[in-house]
């Protein structure tokens, strides 16, 4: 998949393939007929009846699990809307790389490949409250990268991100794509105090005053930055191949959401992994119609809430695939 | 561990070990080291902080994740509480020892080992509305065999239950100990109807009036059954070896509540694994409150809430032992 303007994003729900309701419904009569009363498995029969729809297989597997990590600088740190340094970013890129993070030990407990890209990280997008964060060709090659990196043989796609000063970018793509001020969708992200918090408002309003009405993908070009741009392009490309992906917490799922203000079609193949102590991501769930699988307290990024999920949705399909039917087990029905 | 009185059970919190507040500390400074914003892996944190007291080992591992699944038959099913047959009780033990059920799955998903343990099923208790369901000495027997059933070497011990009739059996329980109405208590459970649902009140209400006013472990006995006894037997078991507890939904939790009732203490060592869409549940955790890891529509019992909260647990510690502290990842702090 190669996008070639930001403007075609916005048609492609038209040509990317939709669920497949024949084995969805094929899904949902096998439950039916497990050994279990119909219905209990709560939750876990529609992740396995929403699994099969995607995969267009009444019974599908995850033999692939790709786990992708996306990395980008922000200008917009120059208004101090971060306690740590921006050199954090290379530094934390260099602990997935050497196996340290978080990410790493949920990918390895809960079976996803990891890859982690980092985005020009010596070249941060430009300060939005100055000018666009992106050209329009800056994130046309970001969507681009991102697309590329999802591995034509995953399954499943779990989506994270890294970069400081990235919780003031998601709350300024929540603020221009949704209803609310900024001061609703801003939040301490990795530990603002009430200082940062305003400066983090105050960077945001000057970004929407200087940036106006826009469509959604020149949002994403306005307020944005690589990771985000480069989500988009991974939430596409595994859409194209009938992957469904798990996005992660506020800023993944705001980074998506510019997908969803395009078309909401755009995100009917996304799971959301968890709700984000990080108060937006509550809001923003709201305003995209999705309901998290796991509510963990967790603000940590980095795909970590993503790849617990992808637990849960291992067992489902485990309970999918696994069970007896009553017919098998030789059980008295109700 | 023997017990040999009902009566000894609610003084044996100060005998049995206590978390280890040392212990605590040591990983709670631990994770606050780890390369994360402070406190930004939420209850992961938690859980694994949870695991270090009771394991008395900052750096605690699961290396035995033992599962039981106590069954047990029910005379209360005379009274139409269950659309059920009773034979389904040992065809469902049928089908875990060939591993058909969700709860194989589940434990082999999230990496149990399951004993499933059948408790006279060819016996069921008496009909609590016509007098007590067990004699002193049935309930004794119960509990220590599920005491006997808890592997000295499980590091965490998951307990489920099967028994047709047992949701009967457990808001009678919950009715008896706390406050309410039977009707409060009560729900479909595997699919009662509205006419169902009005012979398990009745059920109740006339055991409650025939057995008057006990002690918890009274209760156990007049109103309880053979594998809730077993569930008491092996959460304390637990207890004496350190292994913390991951109960599972309406059923296990009111059974492990005659402890609570006993002595708040006795579950300090337990999680309780989901919360039920039986409704008397989320009521049940607000009375020995406590707060479920994972909230999933689930309704099944097997011990599968609490074998799927058991992967949660596994990426808690993975994060808490595998994760690079800053000073070894060189990154800069805000």
């Amino acid at each position: 998949m190669k996008i070639t303007s930001v403007f075609e994003i916005a048609t492609l729900a038209d040509h990317l393939p939709a669920a497949d309701a024949a084995m969805q419904e094929g899904a949902r009569a096998h439950q039916n007929a497990l050994t279990k009363p119909p219905g209990s498995l709560g939750r876990l029969e529609e992740l396995a009846i929403f699994m099969a729809g995607w995969r267009a297989n009444a019974r599908p597997e995850i033999t692939t699990a790709q786990a992708l990590v996306f990395a980008g600088n922000h200008g917009v740190c120059a208004q101090g809307v971060n306690p740590y340094p921006q050199e954090v970013t290379a530094q934390m890129v260099a602990n997935f790389e050497h196996g340290g993070a978080a990410i790493n030990q949920l990918c390895r407990a809960n079976g996803a490949d990891l890859r982690v890209i980092a985005l020009d990280l010596d070249r941060p997008t430009a300060d939005f409250t100055q000018g666009p964060a992106m050209t329009e060709a800056e994130t046309l090659d970001a969507i681009n990268r991102g697309a590329a990196a999802v591995d034509p043989g995953a399954d499943v796609v779990i989506l994270g991100e890294m970069g400081i000063g990235n919780s003031t970018i998601a709350a300024a793509l929540a603020s221009a794509l949704f209803k609310g001020t900024p001061a609703d969708w801003v939040g301490p992200g990795t530990g603002a105090d009430a200082a940062g918090l305003a400066r983090k408002i105050a960077a945001i309003t000057t970004g929407l005053a200087l940036h106006g009405a826009k469509s959604p993908m020149e949002i994403l070009a306005a307020l944005g930055g690589r990771e985000q741009a480069a989500i988009c392009g991974a939430v596409l490309a595994a859409r194209a191949q009938r992957a469904p992906v798990i996005l992660d917490g506020f800023i993944c799922t705001s980074a998506a959401a510019t997908l969803y203000a395009a078309d909401p079609r755009l995100l009917d193949h996304c799971l959301v992994g968890h709700v984000s102590a990080e108060p937006g991501h509550r809001r923003l769930l709201d305003a995209i119609d999705k309901r998290a699988v796991l509510e963990f307290d967790m603000r940590l990024g980095e795909g970590s809430g993503a790849a617990l999920a992808l637990g849960i949705l291992r067992s489902a399909l485990a309970c999918h695939n696994g069970m007896a039917t009553f017919a098998q087990a030789g059980i008295s029905e109700a």
